[in-house]
């Protein structure tokens, strides 16, 4: 027996990457190759080809799915949980097992992507407005967005509004010190892009006489858990024509008078502390809220009401055109993927808990707080701080440090401010006991005459009554109607059947790279030696975690062709920045100070021209020739032009068209002759991985999105993570953090940190291992096959369809990359049909359509990826093809152009069980287009919504009962 | 602040038990009581009332949600699980991670009953129809059921089959002694209730020559791993009119020739290596496959394929005729809840798999024990049995125990057979690593000169030509079609989209106690320390069960008022079949053989009367007053009849009508004074826990249903676990095993054990911490209120029904227990309608109706349980009340008696869409009955089923494809 067949049978890419060798033969000859190796080697261009892509050890040839889990158990045993009082934004929490398992553990809800097709994402549109209703109606603010990426990047965010307010005249921005130092280093980073000066004062000595200052940035409570009166403070500061900005706690906020009653103008922070984890730094939901007044300068995506084509209420993206895939280089920010799974399980967890739950929650911490506080006077070992506080307690003492080993020993985590200063913050998981065993630490060794439950009479409140709230919050009967588990099951599987997911079809939106999130990839994000890790825990209690970074920045590096990696930005768009800021610091750091000028193509992806504005970058755009490839002559040209102040080219390859542009090394080499350096945009790197790479092509810097091509979920619109690796002069500019130093793995000689770019060290550690047990069990090859398949599917779909859609753009030799375009601009005359009405018309054959009117307007971007079927692809075509079909009907006239099946379209039950069927096709035509549908299918639950109605009237929270909810919630 | 303002926040009790304390208040107003406790008190029989119920240490006040978690996993950490090699039945397996998180950590397919509604059953319908052609593909017979309890069991239902097919004529059952000893004793407990005569021997001694044979079992493979030619023993036994029962393995019949071939009448095994994890000995699936001619006397569920109202295929539960709840004591078996979820994942990982890859696994395994039986040749130090084998190798040595021990020490388990031989069987994880371990194991000290793998090609094939399976199997598309972890996601949720469950709506099933299943409770079932525990590990490598066990013990000793319990019966009718086998073992020690008379109520379950038959008990039957009381007379004259051959009394309390019947302590008192004891069916304990117990009562022994009063959750039709307790003088014979001796927990001072009645120690071992952790979250206190609720729930919706429908029976303070029955036999006659049709209509309203006719045809039996909120209370009942409104249409003759939207009912999409709608009544009126169902609407598949059409075709395979999936399978 040959030994092969006695290697463990579980092996995954055979599970991962689709065709069989079989289909893959068929599928390459249907597109005219002989074989895939021959369709690959006319598509991707010789000059950029590597001969071969190797990994070390084991992950060579790729771990089994056992193996891998056996790995990944080793790496959770090196990880050390201690119970942590660190604080500083993250705190322990009780995940509800029902969300844990019904959400996080859930492909039906963690497989979609951002609700672009409302029709079908009904379910989690309504989620996010339950999110931005709790953001609302906590923080006393009438705006929120449907969530940012964590709560240093919300303040600068909001920093970036004051500028925008202002209107950029007034170029300084004050930062009160009793805010978290990671939110501070962060802001100040992102100022250093819009020459924004940051100035970090004691809230005492705040001055707004330089008349420079256009907002103020204050904690509520302090990062050393003081809860101040800011009535004054913002009057003042409205006085001097300064926006103030307020970083705040949800759960504080059920007990502490809320920023919007200060009259604070913008409010950021965590929804971490409510149902989701600490993993280690992210991910975790954080959120903006601000005025009517300057609702359309709010970063981020935003939950809107509007109604649909039979006005009926139903939810939609809202004030679109201000976001970066429309306003490009004048968008508010670069915000496109967020953290909507992590929004969705916060909002969750206050349905469940609702007002008396939340409130009984906050008023147990701050009660083990005040009591903690009561005991320490008692023992009289040290002071404490003689401030009202909410969960956490400042204490001064002799040897700070002393007392911190000794918690240490008792695997208890403080927070060490200074020599003198320690602060204990407590949380929803913290028990009586804790707080004993924190007597016996600060006793330092003198015996303790009580406990914390003899000491629960005589602490009643540390809050003064004009700080405690007074307002209600959460009386919307969906906080009500909820509070047990079957309830809550209930609510949450009522939505999840409103969503098409990967567990219904293929989602083919070009340049998102929809694959599989496999299950043996997600099952480690939920273990508590990964979940329940503190982000400024001591490094050497978390082995398991850094091994696991060790070893994916190697591996990533093989893969990009790059020197070193930094895992700290915490989304595509973040990775973007920072690869622009690590540029702009080695231009600096080489007092090139002038060079800012950023080259970037027509057809680059919006967050491109949005993260250069971002970094202070002078946008010049270069177009593209009639083949779709950049325009080499005119990128000459732009480059000689700018030889002085060229700071970069951001360039995606193969490019946004979906090809592989032939001149791609030499569109480099001009680069560096004109003294720039390359940026590569990661989206397209599942064309690359084992082919080519950014490093063999001549890029300096490019950002990963693992949530594409490494396969962490998208979520419904987030968490992703957007790494960036770089050549060897870069490295030391790589990001670090001011509470938990880190940058470049494998570590470069000497470094100089950009600053910081994420709130956390490294970004969203907890669905690092998503990306790592991919890489670790597919192997080199199973890599490279991957890439194969997935240019081979995208060929095979244009070979399908080209005969009905005409496609756009194509390479060389006729074949197209991983993804490709197909044209429907022809048909707006033909038939008066849009891209969007074959979209909603995809929905009735149960599949979500393609990415609509990107890079070309009129046009749909297909990308299968390698995790597709021969089955399903074929599927997806006979789909669009019968829709081509419908159009025909029009444009011989057969149908109304007004009043077809594609324009009625979606078609929901409601619809077409209506007892009067007035259109001019029959009810069955449009249910059952096709014959899979009649075994199972997908319901859209809306008629199409109307997006014009819901931007002229903006409602982003939810609305006060309709009946249905109000009788439920009376006899709830 | 208080000190249980302090205390941990996420309790369970609150999100389990609905009621708040004021809709508690609320309600039993409603019905007419001042407080929840006054309606109680009314309820309860004072006779029979425990005044408080209290649990020992942490467990009386119960845990918290994170709490229970951070105690399992100390459980967990006591359980040291060694490599496996012991085989006999239980293989480590690889659950494919898709179908571990898809299925079974998925609340959408483990929270239903047994299909009997078809039509919102169609998903799990097809799974099993899957699994049927699973086992009939493999062995080689045409018929096969939905899946059995396990392989012990399932002998001993072939055994009785033997008996049956011969109508009781020869009294002899022959078994092979290379049968699994687990098996034998199973078959001996159960011969001795049929009066069979088990006679054990080696195959080679096998002799008809008595004429009173009526079957022969034998294993292929042999438990010592020997692989027979049957040919020649099957020709001769039927030769003798002897049926042919073969035990086998599923994985080693891809490979070897299979028991149909040779002429087996019936064949049995277990489905556990097909992807289901060992668990400390369940729960698993077995299959027994018989010939068409004895189809009729197969026991168990069997899914048939039939067509819906509108002639399109639909699958259902076929030729329920011949089932206990239908047939009773004349029922084949009493089998009721089987293994459903269990089937499911075997039938998926067939999926998965396919045919090639099964037989790559089997290819696989089989190379690995030749490698290491040639190594062993090599190696000299013991002697290898030199016959055929699949996956176990015999090796007989001078000293079998020390090589043991050397094995332990390396953390392996080998199966010590005696002093003088070891088996040693291999399975799907074993690696070349492990066969290189167990070289140095049996090199006992000498040094190995060789590797597996550097032996591999020396081995060839350990199976002759003559037992090569040469005929193919699972060449439907289905088993060649999902083969990438996307293509199976989506088969499984394809499926699961066609299955109503707890997920949507409350199932209301009288005396099945659908009550919430909570993710706490079943996060622990799937930790590698409770999955890969195999049943016959040395006791001490599981010491984290064994504490669970000895808690869980004592907790139902408590509960039940009983002193010892075994937790081997796994299931409910295996319960009750204990039970009655501990009473007649109780006789005989007193020399009372002819105590065989059992007095059973005509209200009673089908299994009670299906399991005194087992027993050899004379069935004397005691009917009910008007009340639907046990007419006590009836009773106390049947008992003085019978007094010298009284064994027992069968009663179920509260009463099947769902009424505390006021005497049930008499008619203890009865059944004592005429020498019987009393059995007591735990099918209504949740209506006792806490209020009163059945030993307090006056019972002696009872069976819980651990899948309904304690949260394990029904799984389509089966896991369940149906464990006994019993007073003292009971406990000696509880019973024990063949391999791993068990007993009652806690243990009676002796023993003399019945026998065995399940394959593994304590059944279902890995379901049970779902019980345990509900048990222990709730405490005394939330147990007792679980109880009063699901009695106040009941009552509320009887009283807000009582004015539509009839109210078969109430207590004497004119209540109802926790379940009632309302009378439909009117509406036969005033508007031809039946219970078939109100339930089929409920499908409409989105619930899955109440229990059918029974125990009294023409009725429907609701049981809403505690864990059902006053909100999902009323919108059963507006559902119930508007379908009421809808029958008088038609007794007032506004509506067809033959043609209205009660016998249209259910309406799927398809007819809701279609064309032509030819109805009397309106599409919408059809499909949205209800305000509620506008916003969500859970929708049947099919039309109604046709159950008379099903059982005259009899199809209980796949079909060969149909054209979707033929042509699917083409391209494919």
């Amino acid at each position: 027996i040959s030994v092969d067949a006695l290697k463990p049978s579980d092996t995954f890419p055979r599970r991962h990457n689709s065709a069989t060798p079989d289909e893959q033969a068929q599928m390459a000859n249907y597109c005219g190759f002989d074989n895939l190796n021959t369709l690959i080697d006319s598509t991707v261009p010789k000059s950029i080809r590597l001969d071969s892509m190797k990994f070390s050890g084991i992950f060579d040839e790729g771990l089994t799915e056992s193996q891998m889990i056996e790995h990944m158990s080793d790496l959770a045993s090196k990880n050390k949980v201690f119970k942590s009082f660190i604080g500083m934004g993250y705190y322990n929490t009780h995940v509800p097992p029902v969300i844990l398992r019904n959400i996080m553990e859930n492909p039906a809800w963690y497989t979609q992507y951002t609700p672009y097709q409302a029709e079908i994402s009904q379910g989690r549109l309504e989620s996010l407005l339950n999110y931005q209703t709790v953001i609302t109606d906590l923080t006393g603010l009438p705006m929120s967005n449907a969530s940012l990426l964590d709560e240093g990047t919300a303040a600068a965010e909001a920093m970036a509004m004051c500028n925008n307010i202002l209107k950029g005249k007034k170029k300084t921005f004050v930062i009160a010190s009793n805010c978290h130092p990671q939110t501070i280093d962060v802001c100040k980073t992102r100022a250093d892009g819009f020459d924004l000066k940051v100035v970090t004062v004691d809230i005492k000595d705040v001055d707004y006489s330089s008349g420079d200052v256009c907002g103020v940035l204050v904690q509520y409570p302090g990062t050393e858990g003081e809860v101040l009166d800011y009535g004054e403070f913002v009057k003042n500061a409205h006085a001097n024509g300064v926006k103030v900005v307020m970083a705040t706690d949800l759960l504080a906020l059920t007990m502490l008078k809320p920023p919007g009653e200060f009259g604070a103008d913008i409010v950021v922070g965590s929804g971490q502390r409510f149902g989701v984890p600490m993993g280690y730094g992210g991910p975790h939901a954080a959120f903006l809220a601000t005025s009517q007044e300057y609702k359309r300068m709010m970063p981020g995506r935003i939950i809107g009401v509007s109604v649909d084509s039979s006005g009926k209420q139903a939810l939609r993206m809202a004030m679109q055109t201000r976001e970066q895939h429309i306003r490009r280089d004048k968008a508010t920010s670069n915000i496109c993927t967020a953290q909507a799974l992590l929004a969705n399980m916060t909002a969750m967890y206050a349905v469940y808990h609702g007002p008396e739950g939340l409130k009984s929650i906050a008023q147990r911490v701050h009660g083990l707080a005040g009591v903690f506080a009561l005991g320490l006077k008692k023992l009289g070992t040290a002071q404490v701080q003689d401030l009202p506080f909410f969960d956490t307690v400042k204490v001064t003492c002799s040897d700070a440090t002393a007392i911190f080993d000794v918690a240490a020993k008792k695997e208890i985590n403080l927070r060490l401010v200074d020599s003198n200063t320690i602060t204990v913050a407590f949380d929803e998981t913290t028990t009586l006991d804790d707080v004993d065993k924190l007597f016996e630490v600060f006793a330092s060794g003198k015996p303790v005459q009580f406990t914390a439950e003899s000491l629960a009479p005589e602490f009643n409140n540390a809050i003064p009554s004009s700080l405690t709230r007074e307002s209600p919050y959460l009386t919307h009967p969906i906080f009500n109607m909820y509070h047990t588990e079957h309830e809550l099951l209930r609510y949450i599987h009522k939505l999840q059947n409103k969503d098409l997911s990967l567990c219904h079809s293929m989602i083919p939106l070009g340049s998102c790279t929809m694959k599989l999130n496999a299950t043996t990839e997600m099952m480690p994000v939920t273990w508590p030696s990964f979940t329940n890790m503190h982000p400024f825990a001591p490094v050497e209690q978390a082995q398991g975690y850094q091994e696991m970074f060790t070893n994916l920045g190697e591996l990533l590096c093989t893969i990009t062709g790059f020197d070193s990696f930094s895992l700290q930005p915490n989304a595509g768009a973040a990775g973007e920045y920072a690869g622009l800021m690590v540029i702009r610091a080695y231009h600096m750091s080489r007092g090139d100070h002038h060079r800012n000028v950023c080259i970037i193509p027509v057809s680059a992806h919006g967050t491109n021209p949005a993260s250069a504005a971002m970094c202070g970058m002078k946008i010049v755009a270069v177009g593209t020739d009639a083949k779709g490839n950049i325009n080499i002559e005119e990128l000459r040209n732009a480059a000689e032009a700018n030889k002085d102040n060229l700071a970069a080219l951001m360039v995606t390859y193969p490019s946004t068209h979906g090809v592989y542009e032939e001149g791609i090394d030499e569109i480099c080499n001009i680069i560096h002759e004109n003294g720039g350096q390359v940026y590569m945009d990661g989206a397209n790197m599942n064309a690359q991985v084992g082919l080519t790479s950014p490093g063999f092509i001549g890029a300096d810097v490019c950002h990963l999105n693992l949530h594409k091509t490494f396969c962490i979920p998208h979520g419904g619109g987030g968490p992703g993570m957007g790494p960036i690796g770089v050549k060897q002069h870069l490295a030391p500019f790589l990001p670090s953090h001011p509470v938990i130093p880190t940058g470049g793995i494998p570590e470069p000689e000497q470094t100089s940190p950009l600053g910081t770019i994420s709130a956390a060290p490294w970004g969203s550690a907890l669905i690092l291992p998503i990306s790592y047990t991919y890489i670790a069990m597919m192997g080199s090859g199973g890599l490279t096959d991957a890439s194969k398949i997935a240019i081979l599917n995208a060929n095979y779909m244009a070979k399908r369809l080209e005969s009905h859609y005409p496609v756009l753009f194509r390479g060389v030799n006729g074949t197209v990359a991983h993804e490709f375009i197909i044209d429907l601009r022809g048909f707006k005359n033909t038939a008066g049909i849009e891209p969007e009405d074959v979209a909603k018309r995809l929905m009735d054959y149960g599949f979500h359509g393609p990415t609509m009117s990107w890079p070309v307007p009129g046009t749909l971007m297909i990308e299968p990826t390698e995790s597709e079927s021969k089955a399903e692809l074929d599927r997806f075509c006979d789909a669009l093809i019968s829709i081509r079909e419908e159009i025909s009907q029009i444009e011989k006239g057969n149908a109304d152009p007004n009043n077809n099946v594609l324009k009625g379209a979606p078609h929901p039950p409601s619809l077409l069980m209506a007892d009067t069927w007035k259109k001019p096709y029959s009810r069955e035509y449009a249910a059952f287009p096709a014959p899979w549908l009649r075994s199972s299918k997908f319901w859209p639950t809306t008629g199409r919504v109307d997006n014009v109605y819901g931007d002229r009237n903006l409602v982003c929270t939810l609305q006060p009962a309709n009946e249905e909810q109000a009788a439920a919630a009376v006899s709830a």
